[in-house]
Formats: structure tokens, sequence, C-alpha cells
């Protein structure tokens, strides 16, 4: 399995002006794509810009971390967003985020929801078109169809490839999973592994086997081509540091994935 | 005369969700040069795509109208931004507002300031400069250097010449001039022309002779490539009818400034 | 049945900075209670100050508009906010506007909730709950426990109930029923009634007789104590005018809700 | 001089939704006066709620600590607000904080701008007199004129006193001050002084001499009833209770300011 090879990554740039959040440059040293917030939930433009800026310079890939456009609730309160405002939205925020890439010397090279517009778009087959249809208008702007990250099975990913758009599955190895290969939801008794340990060998076994035990004690299997690292919790990039030498150590491959 | 030629521009999109003020389709059947808001002033993401997709069809050339981030006042408030985050925060609104014309097969083709920030570049050469940082920031997504409109003799056309952008000036048959060529400010007595006959007759002389009466009674000569007209008050979008009937009728003909 | 006496309500003041909507000078010559708006969905606070400067010169209750935290999408948008929040936010308002109708020697005298909110609070009993408890939570600053007008037999009335606070119904002269005398759902066939002199009949039947002809044909009853008047649109002014007319020339009594 | 009494006033309150900035319960056990923020340049509901109770516990006076409409650049950027709307988002922002301040069993006792309207209310006399406009204007909800806190001979507090508001002058132990007792401009070199002693014996000498060594060396009075302990900085709630302890070991009496 030496040829196993996993992509990395993180939120960033999940500030609004005065207030931050998320350490860019630690996370930025370990992730290979960036998510980049493009200030409907956070991420004002000077951030925006500066995150673009070491992101280029790393070599690190640059996604739109899109948003229903919520900074009192940071995107975490769903919306019913009619879809072709939402596409609209979208849309809008991948252009924005574009053109400092683009001045950074890079480019934007995929899109991944954010909060609540990552969970609705996982069961919600109309919002996740939402979101695709954004992308697709956002395809002109930046160079084709842009690959959209989600979970393994959401609408979300079903929507991108009947738009056309690349569909890249992630995995998240601080959640337990269930045997159906879901995550365990948030809320629930154990739904996140708070043990470094048990977090550093679950990516790691995602990574090589491409399975995890689930909380029935089952192996589930699970098809990522990427693993988010959760970024905004104190401690956040000193453990992402841990988990890449970690797969490292195991002759895991860390790159950016391909289309 | 037959050669001459001048270019009409108009304040659209600048509605936001639920409200609406300018009458976007009924100006875009007039004007060559669409200024069109970036979500900072007024300007939601639906209203940018429509209002990009209405000037494509028409071969009305697209403009990003940016302002301070102030909805509540409409961008009429002067705000003092620091200049590296004005900087951003017009590259922001420029590259939202590509994505929105690429989509519709057209570009965004100039940069104008909005409110107090148009007028605010007038005179502060720090913030004019912030104004053109930004487009020049933006460049790279756009395709090279856009051009700024604004008024002659500004910080903000000296600021965009020094930055290498093309600096394109407009005149404003609507409003009383100076004797040294400048507008009168708004609130002294007579500072806007009111009556519909006059305003046209000024914009054919503006555009024949490059020349208008100042306050004064004398002649002074008017620099100008584009001539602004107003959109947002009622009788906007009939008034600009007559003017571009009165200025072809005049010989004058209508295109889009070149750089 | 010359005791009839019905209570009419508007939405006011749902302009927010450059932009207007409601033609609030003229609903507060017709209506009894003005649901003004509290800068959440639209409302400017010097729109709020000078509704509540009209208001109380006519003698208009003022009513506290509040709105999910969306002004981008004139709260019409549903949003799932956690009801802590929700009922801070709801408390907000409230206060925000009291200090304008205390400023002019009134008070808040009610509270209904705006458009996405509204409905949302009709059947979801834990939103309707954070309602009331926003409710109540405003009733130390004003004066004790605030009526809360919204839909028979709503999840909000019964929430009010619940929580010690007036329960306020409302009927809709404009709108369809069913036979089980809840509104037909907008965007259903018939679910607005247009024809003027219809919505005149119904409004005089509904405050005379408490009664409404269904869709189906059937006759249902209507426990009202206001009717709802629309603002925003154009004629709305004219139309509740003749309303007000049609109800006072039926000898109905308009006067404010009582608690 | 065992009869030296002093207020010590810190901001508060001033994350937002996801982001927190201020200590804000290690805060609260060391000062008299919380400047709580209410939402135009920081604060939301939820956190207002909760600050509003923990200053009630502690029998900390609550005070609205009112600003620009500005979240992006935490109210830190001057803005030409029309003194009216400038009156009536001060009003505005004090109705809101009212009313978390009267559930928790408290009131607003006190108003201080904040950032770049504190700043702007030094020298400008037009936004100083709309500021106390708006305290004005929120008087009839607040049982009566509420105190102004701010800058000794600033414009605020001539125009609060012309208002017939309490004008209330505060001190800065942890700034440098000008021969002429106003404080040296930030930006200009040892305008902040950093070290804890020097900052700990200032306050001493300031509370109970009302003195304070200028730049130039000279001795200058400083006429203050409240000193403000800064809360945004690391370290900030521990150099603030240390300052407290230094006070209260020099005799001095820590005091709510009264009118």
């Amino acid at each position: 399995m030496a040829d196993a090879v996993i992509d990395l990554n993180a939120d960033l740039g999940e500030g609004f002006g005065r207030w931050t959040l998320t350490d860019d440059e630690a996370l930025l040293s370990v992730v290979t794509s960036a998510n980049v917030a493009c200030g409907f939930h956070a991420g004002d433009p000077s951030t925006m810009r500066r995150v673009c800026g070491w992101a280029a310079e790393r070599g690190v890939r640059i996604g739109a971390q899109v948003s229903y456009r919520d900074l009192a609730g940071f995107g975490r309160r769903a919306m019913e967003v009619p879809p072709e405002e939402l596409a609209d939205e979208v849309a809008y925020q991948i252009g924005a985020l574009e053109v400092f890439a683009r001045a950074a010397g890079s480019r934007v090279s995929y899109v991944k929801p954010h909060g609540a517009l990552y969970n609705r778009a996982v069961a919600d087959a109309e919002q996740a078109r939402a979101v695709a249809a954004g992308v697709v208008r956002a395809g002109e702007l930046c160079g084709g169809p842009l690959p959209v990250l989600g979970l393994p099975g959401s609408e979300l990913l079903r929507a991108a490839g009947e738009a056309g758009l690349p569909a890249v599955a992630e995995a998240f190895a601080d959640r337990a999973y269930t045997a159906a290969g879901t995550l365990v939801p948030r809320g629930r008794p154990g739904a996140v592994v708070h043990d470094p340990e048990a977090v550093l060998a679950r990516a790691v076994r995602m990574a090589r086997e491409r399975q995890v035990t689930a909380e029935s004690g089952e192996t589930v299997g699970v098809r990522a081509r990427s693993l988010c690292v959760h970024g905004d919790t104190p401690g956040a990039a000193e453990l992402a540091g841990r988990l890449r030498l970690a797969l490292a150590d195991a002759g895991v491959g860390i790159e950016p994935f391909t289309r």
C-alpha cells in the first residue's frame, strides 16, 4: 500500500475584521487544500487576500468555502434560500475569492460548502442542485467545472456529478461513523472522537485501508480522497501537524486530490 | 463635428433583495456603459446576475460600481477605511461582479466608485490610490488593467494613471459647473439642473463642443468621454432616452469609451 | 350587530436606508395597529423613529414586527435559529423599537412576527416558544406581558398563551381559507383574492359574522380580533382606505384590540 | 487622601456570534462599570443578555457602548453619518441593550461611544451633539438623562452638558499624556504605556492625586471620575485585577461614578 495518497483539507480564513479564529499560517504548513471563507459566514476581503497569498506561497490549493449569508450565526443556521438565489450567492462568493487567488498567482480549484449549507446539502436535493448550479455558473470565470468537495453519498456530490462537476468525497478522522458509513450526528454521544491518538490511527487507516470502525464495532468502507482537518479549536493546528506526520510515517502520500 | 462621440453611463442594479430602485431594463436600452452595484451599497447576487445578463444581451458594457461597505447608508457616508482594507474591498467587489459578467458571456470592463467613495476620491489622494490599488489587484482576474471612470482633475483619475490604469473622465449634464470646471457642490443653490430641456442642450454641447456654461456665465471646457445619466429618480429612464435621442439628432455617436 | 368591532393592522416602516417600500403615512391614517419593522428584515433607526412619531400623533398603536436577521432576504427565508438565540433576537428588536415608541410618547403594545418567522411559528412549536420567550424577556422593559398577534390555531398563539402572554388572532380578507379554517398556502391557485370588491365583502363578513366562505364553498368560522391589511403592494394604501370605509358603512367599529 | 474614589470601566461583550474577544466574566469581577457592545461594532443579542446577567449578579453597572454601524471594521472606521441618523442609531443601540439590562433586573446607567465614534466626538462638535441627541432621545425609555462617559475637554462631554446630560470624564493609565493634558495620539512613539508596573503606578497617582507625568516630564492634572481598563488584549483581565488591587492597597475606593 505504498501508493496510498490522501489530500488534507481545512477551513481557513474564518476570522472577520477584528476577530480571528483559525490559525491560518500554521494550518497552511500542514494541509494541501485550503477551504477559504468568502465573506458570507466569515472572511473579510483582507483576510481572504492574505490567506490566498500564504496558500500560493506554500503551494496549497485554494478552495471556496461557500456559505449561507449569516455572519451572526457563522453560517451554522440552515436557511430556506430559494434555489436561484442560493446559486447566485454561491457564484458571488466564488468570484470574490477568485480575485484574490488570481492576484496571488493561484486559482480557486474547488468548492466546499460550509456549516449548515454543507449539512443541508447532504440530504436536500434541491439545495444541493442549487449549490452545484452556482458552481457551474462560476465555471466561465474559473476556467471550467470546479470540483465539489463533500460527503460520500450526499445529494451534494450527486448533484455535482449530474451538473458535470467532479465530485470529491472527504472523510473525518475525528467523527464517529455509523454501520451504514455515514457520520454519527453531532450531539449524539460519541459523535466526536476526542482522543488524539485515536484520531491519528483512524486517519491512517482511512488513508491506507479506506476503512473505519463504526460505532457498532463493524468495519465499514470509507471512500474518500480527502481528509478534513478541523482548524477552529484550540490545539487544532498542532493536531493537524501530528496527523500529517503520522500519515507520512505510515507511508501515505499527502497530495492534493486530482480531478 | 459629425465625428463627435460620447459614452453614456448609468448606475444600475441598485436594489437589494426585496427593494428595487433603478429601472434597469429601461436604462439598459439607453446607455452604453452600465455601472453595476456589487453588493456593498446595493446589489444582491441575483440582481447582479440579471443585470449582467440584460447588459450582455444588449451589448452594453459592464462596469463595477464599487462602494464602501454600507448598505444602511447606501454608500453615501464617507468612511475612513485603511488603504489596504479599502483596496481589498474594491477587489472583492470586482471579483464578485466578474463571475456574473463572465457567466453572461461578457466581462467587467471598467470600474467606477459610488457615492461617498466617488466623492472622497476626488480630493483624497490616499483613498484614491487605495481604489486604484484595488483595481490593479483585480487586473489578474480581469485580463489586464481596467479603466477607471471618474471626475476630470480628480485624485482618482490621477491615481489611476499613476497605477497604469486607463483614466476616463465623465461629465454631468444635469449638474452646474464652476468657472474652474469643477462641479458646484450639491446643496448649493442651482447645483442641480432640473429643467429637462436645459439638460438635453447641455449634454449635446458637452458632447459636440466639449464645453458648458458655468454658473458664472463663462464658457468652460469639459474634457469627458462619458456622460453620467442618473437612474435613481422618477422619470430617469425616460429622460435618459430623450437625452440619447437628442444626442443622435445632433449627430453625436453614442459609443462605449475606448481605452 | 352594531357592536361588531375589529382592529386593522398593517406592516409599516419596511424600507431600509435609501430604499422605501410601504406608504407609511397613508397607511397610518387607516390602521389602528402598526407593525413596525425593527431592523432585522427592514427598518433603519430613522425610519423607526419617524413611523413611531406619526403613529403616536394619530393614536395608532405600535407593535414590534420582529424577524429573522435577514436583510438580503427580507426575512422571508426560514432559518434554523437555536431557540435561545431566537428569543434574544426577538427581545433585541423589541427593545430597539421601544426606545422610539417611548420617545414619541407611546409604547410598544404588541408583537407580531414577520415573514418566514411568522410562517414558521404557525406549526413549529419550538420556534413558537422561542418567540414567546423573547417577548417575555422584553416584558420587564415594556411594562408587562405584551400581546402576540398571529394566526388562530397556530403554535405561536398557543406558545404565547402558555407563556402568560395575551394571544390575539388575526384574519386576512385577501387570502383564501380552507374548509378547516386555515389559510390556503401561497403558491396554490386562488390562494390570494385579487378582486378588491371581494376583499371588502370578505372583510365586512369576517368582522360582522366571524365567517368566511372557504375555497370549497363551505362557510367556516373566523375567530379574529384583527384584520391584516397588506401595505407593500401598489395601491395598498388606497385599498386599505376603502376597506376601512366599507367596514364603517357596515356598522363595524374600527378599534385597537384589547388585551 | 483616604477618601479618594474612582470608577473602573471596561469594554465588554465585544464578541459576535462565533467570535469572542473580551474575557467578560473575568473583567466583571474587576470593574464597576461595564461598557457593553450593542450590536453595531460587536455584540450579538445572546452575548448582550449574558453580559447583562453577569453584570447584574455582580452589581456592576451597565453602560451602552454605542458605535458606528460597522461590524467589518469593528467600529474603528470613522463615518460621516448625518447627525439625525447618528442620533437614531445611538438611540436604537441603547434601547436594544436596555431590554437585556431590565430582564437582568438592572438598567442601562450611562453611555460611552466606541472606537472611531469616541475619537471623532472628541473634536467634532456636530457628531458629538448627535451622540448627545441620541442619548437624550433614549432618556424617555431609560428613566431620565443618562450620563455620558468620555474624554475630559472633549466636544462629547461639552455636548452632553449642553443637552442636560451628566458628563463624566475618564482617564487612561496606559496612555501617555501631553503637557496640555490630552492623550498622545496612538501611532506616535510612546503613546501606549506597556510596562505593567508603570501602568499601576500611574493609575494610583491618577486616582489619588488627580495627576500624571506628561511625555514632556511635566506634571499635569487629570480630572477623571473613571479609569478605562482595556479588555481586548491578552492578559488584560489579569492586569485589570492587579490594577484594582493596587488601587485598594493605596487606599483608593473603587466605586461606580455618581451622577
